[in-house]
């Protein structure tokens, strides 16, 4: 908490301290995450279950959005696709992998409800093909492509998404809420267990929360390229494991929480969920915002390290995942493919 | 009905209508298609079990190999692989896709067995496999290639193909019936409830509807290229997205018919089933005919938007129809996949 | 037996006989590498359980490992890359495909422990990522990857590897005995029946077979690029695909005997398991090997053909071994992925 007024000074007491200060705000951006979420989900019990499932599920990753809005204000759109991949990376191989190998160590064996596993791991995939195509056009209709071209594509393909994603929505929390129950109950005891928030308390906490963020982000966007040179990384590399770690900790903090307590199926939901809710929410929400606010619009070409990051990413999660049970082996598995892909991100020019 | 004289009159009398001519030949040949299927069925029937099976396995795609055949004759082999593509995503897409979402809208939990859906999944794997290595050999091997070692590596796959293709039927009918006996004995029912047709009255129609299925297509295939070039299309975009759903129409009704009917083991088996016969027996066919019928042989060098397609295709038909389980928005998923692929046709130069 | 000193013979009376010299000795290693993997079984019997399981695990792969150091010491670093991507898909398609079809014919259905067969089919996913992401690299980095940071790349994911290797010794070894009981129990059963050799005797074979094995590996490789030549084949091809078979025939031979007596699960630990040892342990043995012995140091960029066999490999595998059940159709599915691999190496300039 502290270090939200430190980063702000440290601002513009010290504007040219770009590591420090892109230190600060990422630092002071994990806590006030947090409260974001919290606050979302008091706000989701007020509400009522759909439109609180509907709250929980698309404000989850709010902080990274924010991030996001602010590089792309400042047009740094690759560095938004650089943390859209790290979110998801982040949250399918290191969140998924840190939550199974702590859980596993811990218990023996922890089962989850396969059928919702399959149906996340199925839209993780979905996902992954849908920001994989735009790259692949580019690949392959060179300069007869254009931007114009690959930004109808990107548009097309984001609609679709969005239509996705609301389905999936009315699946889980309307036709199917069967595959996902023992989860859901598992969410009302944790939320039965702190006393719930007035909807005035947290719609102050929300609001207040995300003012803050979206100070603390523009001040870590605007350093993350001085900051990447001094410390000799590219802003791929920070935008695709820096910003992206930042961006998720809160969930991180939750999701190894749940697996601690063996509750398997809500830590798969929240480190599989994200990483699908990124893609299919985040990730068209800010194509479209981009013709909105941005100096120039975003596409969904992604660069090929991208791509094979997320293909891969998305092949052994489906292998990992699907199966309804998860040892500290996997956990081991998913952490090894994570460090695997940054290696590669840091050696790349 | 009508429309067949109607294609055929207008093709005549007036040869510059491209765009109709092509409609109506697309049109006229899809409930000749389905006499075709019926036919065959018939005549299986009669037939004994065995060839029976054989016959019903080999012909199910005819409509869509006469097309292909009249392609050939007249040098479009770029056209025969479009569809071939489209063949094999239209089915295990397209088709899948609209009757596990028509079956899941009906019933909330579709089951089917899954041994019998795993091996025709894998099936599919292998066909995608043979299927894409000509077109990595021509990218690695560049211009060493060379057409001739192309046409050498194309011929050796096409012929370990029917090989497979020949084994998995003695599978299928011989040694592991059990594998989908549920579905042969529904499929019986199927068959019991309309009255079993002459064996010469069988020969005759479908005789006669191949007959007719050749003109429409020889008709259909001379007006791709003005069509195409008319309606602002590439004729790759129609030979996957438009010839392919031509030619697979039959299988589109009765597959979703069955999920309707919650027999998912034969909705899945008329899909994948389908999709994997084109890949392992109508292009091989294709390949070994073109010598004989084609100004120019044929290889299997599909173009790398074609292999991404059946790559894609593959990975997701593998998540979704492996778990004997199926939902409606796993029809939904296969369904975006099937239209990004598309988006990327219709962009592609 | 006899075939050892005619291999030695030939190798100096007439040092130009290639292709026999080549023949001779790799028909000499497969008897060899059969008694060193016998007294390293023995060797494991005498020393308890933990360090036995070790010894078995990481000597099992010792004939491919001393080709591979012969090859490395002559600067051959592109036939070992070739050789450990033979070891891999020669393992995990002509092995388990030989298994599957043969204990298949005999046996309709044969179960074995999905949950270990999961964890074995991940790995080899894992080592396969690994593996391919320096070629990824060296695509994307270009030229100014440079061969320095390519090592640095190769030498970290080396260290990586061997730690998740050790990581899941313990596993299978330690903490989740229970996975692979079954099989450890049958592997017992098989050890019984013999007479257990005395810790003597277990060195002395192991030792002199190693030497001796070591004498031919170096006339194997020496007569490699002559032989190639007068055979018409690529180097590349021979180690892909001869090499690989010499140095796993005896993994080979016991693979297809349990397969015969219905122990699917020691076939699978033996196939799979091999193919995961290969990567993950003598894969980044070699290259830090290759820094000591070597005239140059080894990096693990595949070539794009070997990265393309090594993905697809692990593609279908993962699809077959995953469910617990096999039958004689998935050992022809693999063979003919083996089969259309070797075809593309084959061609391939």
């Amino acid at each position: 908490m502290p270090l939200v007024p430190a980063a702000i000074v440290l601002h513009y007491a010290a504007p040219e301290a770009h590591v420090w200060g892109f230190a600060l705000a990422g630092f002071a951006i994990v806590p006030l995450a947090g409260w974001m979420g919290k606050a979302t989900e008091h706000l989701a019990d007020r509400t009522g279950e759909g439109i609180g499932g509907l709250l929980n599920a698309s404000f989850g990753n709010m902080a990274e959005i924010i991030i996001a809005i602010m590089a792309l204000r400042e047009g740094l759109t690759e560095i938004v696709k650089a943390s859209l991949t790290g979110s998801i990376i982040g949250n399918a191989l290191l969140i998924l992998g840190v939550s199974m190998l702590g859980g596993g160590l811990k218990f023996k064996v922890q089962k989850y409800n396969p059928a919702g596993a399959r149906t996340r791991a199925t839209q993780l995939t979905l996902a992954a093909i849908a920001l994989v195509i735009p790259a692949v056009y580019h690949q392959l209709a060179g300069a007869y492509g254009g931007e114009l071209r690959e930004g109808a594509l990107s548009l097309e393909i984001s609609a679709l998404l969005i239509v996705v994603y609301g389905l999936a929505l009315v699946f889980s929390l309307h036709t199917h809420t069967r595959y996902f129950t023992r989860e859901a109950a598992e969410a009302g005891r944790l939320e039965a267990s702190h006393a719930a928030w007035s909807l005035r308390r947290s719609l102050i906490v929300l609001i207040g929360a995300t003012a803050v963020v979206s100070w603390l982000a523009e001040i870590l966007v605007s350093s993350v390229e001085p900051a990447a040179e001094a410390l000799g990384m590219t802003e791929v590399f920070v935008g695709v494991i820096v910003i992206a770690i930042v961006g998720n900790a809160a969930e991180h903090s939750t999701a190894i929480l749940m697996a601690l307590q063996d509750r398997m199926d809500l830590a798969l939901g929240i480190a599989i969920g994200s990483a699908t809710q990124i893609a299919l929410f985040a990730a068209p929400v800010l194509v479209f915002l981009s013709y909105a606010i941005g100096p120039e619009p975003m596409d969904l070409v992604f660069t090929p390290a991208e791509v094979v990051a997320i293909g891969l990413c998305v092949l052994i999660v489906g292998q990992v995942a699907e199966d309804g049970e998860s040892n500290w082996l996997e956990g081991v598995q998913l952490l090894a493919v994570y460090l695997i892909l940054a290696l590669m991100f840091y050696f790349l020019p």
